[in-house]
């Protein structure tokens, strides 16, 4: 068992103290994706590293473009640099991001294939992931609060089996309705991987997880609870078990009305809400949960008062409880900079009230 | 003014019936594009066309590619066969299809594009479809409803936009976010074609209306309700008016919690449901209008007991009601015609309850 990493003599943390229920005034902001490619200082360190995997697996670079955000904008929270599909690498699948199209693996689609997986390794295989985890939190500034994350087994298993982000999910979906018992196998083997990953990033300093569902809402009710709701409440609750303390975020992407569900059902601490997520719902899992969100990136890439204007009406919604302000999904690479300071100054001076 | 046309002396088809509240046993069912090419009879008929819109434009092979399903299976209703890019077709825009990879259109991307659509040609382009209709209503079984149809106007604005099927519609939203009044006139245009497109659809013989908003789960509420609720109730308040009694069925793909919104804000008679609406969410829907759904397409691929006991599980839940058995989208080209007709079994002979 790992106590979570507090110092008990300083004053919490902002996000610590939402992500407990409290509400903050202003609200913790930080966005996903936020250390990427609109940065011009992320392109510089990016073109340093051969690929996209070699900048996750170099602490120093990692850590560099982890910390790039946060000196220009001094968001709440900082958040790992890395990749969800360090897991099927870390399990022996072969991973590779072709520029400009996404990511490719080989795919696996047989049992046969799944046995050529190998659990044993995560740790040894992401070692210089929890080295970035531990410079990171030696380099942030005090308030800041860091963020570590892994994909989420439905999430994660898609992209094994199809071996790119699918439009259709034809191949997972057909794989996991024809043999359920070999997609669960594969997805109990993701389950362990990641409760692996996930422990020794808390023990390397990270002080919050987020787990990333970002294909959740292509299921039908049924199989959203087998494999949505079901293998994340076992990762949760065994980072309960190994990790008490340390919050976990959902981010269960276009689950629509399952979200409640979602939440009851995992046992998750916060909820993430996509931009889809109507006020009337994010007001009534705020009832259940602290909620983060959820403006589009694209009014990120507008800017002005089409964005200012959106924004204000999700921190008059929901910056009475707890909330932490974020987008509905990454931010873009077509983003201007400035138009992040601008957002960052509306909630941080409050002129959306 | 048109009157529904509808023979006072004839029993009343069984999807009218639904449509107009009552619960029927068996329901209904047809299935989203059962015209098509997991059909070998469609495929023979298909390489006869040059083009895709050759073969929508083309009364013999339209009619006989829309009347093939309901030989083969005997559903409840058949669907005229056509595109929902016939509209943009219809204004002026160029249109075209490469196969296997769906849609082309020369975007509309500027207010200067926008003055080259031309809205007063839609019956004179559109001619050939409604031939179609006509030939339908008189070479269908008594029994067999005619649905005519049409995308809503976010989505084939969506398509006017992008020019293709994006993935992450950003093109679209960018236009819409940065000057709504200018995507609003497009949007607008396309309202009035479709009315236009769908009143003359019923003077030739459609007895149903469905409208197809297949990306209108990718926006935020207040895009929703300003691109997704408002154009659509513009077209339904339009329909009531110059052909009263001809129901309208509303697809709003993706709407999740906004459904209800939805159903209340357009003024659909009845509402089809994606694959990702959960039970009780389609129970609390049909207690405002009648629905229809939700199977996913893939468990039609896969067939035996997967498909059957999901099917089941939709029809004991929602066939006490106002129910039309169908999928949650399209069939897929690769659904083997035997599963079809296994689940047509199943609806037909009860076996579910």
């Amino acid at each position: 068992m790992i106590a979570a990493v507090s110092g008990t003599a300083q004053p919490r943390k902002k996000l610590l103290g939402v992500l407990g229920g409290e509400a903050a005034s202003p609200p913790p902001i930080w966005l996903m994706r936020q250390a990427g490619r609109y940065l011009p200082e992320y392109r510089a360190v990016r073109a340093r590293a051969r690929t996209f995997l070699d900048l996750c697996f170099s602490p120093d670079l990692a850590c560099e473009v982890t910390l790039q955000p946060i000196r220009r904008y001094g968001f709440d929270a900082a958040i790992l640099f890395s990749d969800i599909l360090v897991i099927p690498y870390a399990l022996g699948q072969r991973v590779w991001f072709v520029e400009g199209e996404g990511p490719r693996l080989e795919p696996v689609r047989v049992v046969t294939d799944l046995a050529r997986l190998d659990r044993t390794n995560v740790r040894g295989a992401l070692a210089p992931v929890f080295e970035t985890v531990r410079r990171l939190r030696r380099e942030l500034p005090a308030e800041t609060t860091l963020i570590g994350f892994a994909g989420a087994p439905w999430t994660v298993a898609t992209y094994m089996v199809e071996g790119a982000s699918g439009s259709d999910f034809a191949v997972v979906k057909d794989f996991a309705y024809r043999d359920p018992a070999a997609f669960g196998a594969l997805v109990d083997l993701v389950v362990g991987a990641t409760v692996d990953y996930l422990v020794a990033q808390v023990e390397a300093g990270a002080e919050v997880l987020q787990l990333f569902d970002s294909w959740a809402g292509v299921l039908s009710e049924a199989a959203f609870r087998r494999w949505v709701i079901a293998p994340t409440a076992k990762i949760v609750e065994q980072l309960k078990q190994r990790c008490p303390g340390v919050p976990v975020i959902g981010f269960p992407r276009g689950a629509g009305m399952l979200h409640a569900d979602y939440v009851r059902g995992t046992g998750v601490d916060a909820v993430s809400l996509d931009t889809t997520v109507p006020m009337a719902l994010a007001g009534a899992l705020q009832e259940l949960v602290p909620v983060q969100g959820n403006l589009d990136p694209r009014l990120l890439v507008i800017g002005g008062e089409a964005m200012l204007g959106e924004a204000s009406a999700i921190l008059r919604g929901l910056a009475g409880g707890p909330f932490v302000f974020n987008l509905g999904h990454g931010i873009v690479p077509e983003t201007p900079p400035e138009n992040v300071a601008a957002l960052v100054r509306l909630v941080r001076e409050g002129k959306w009230r």
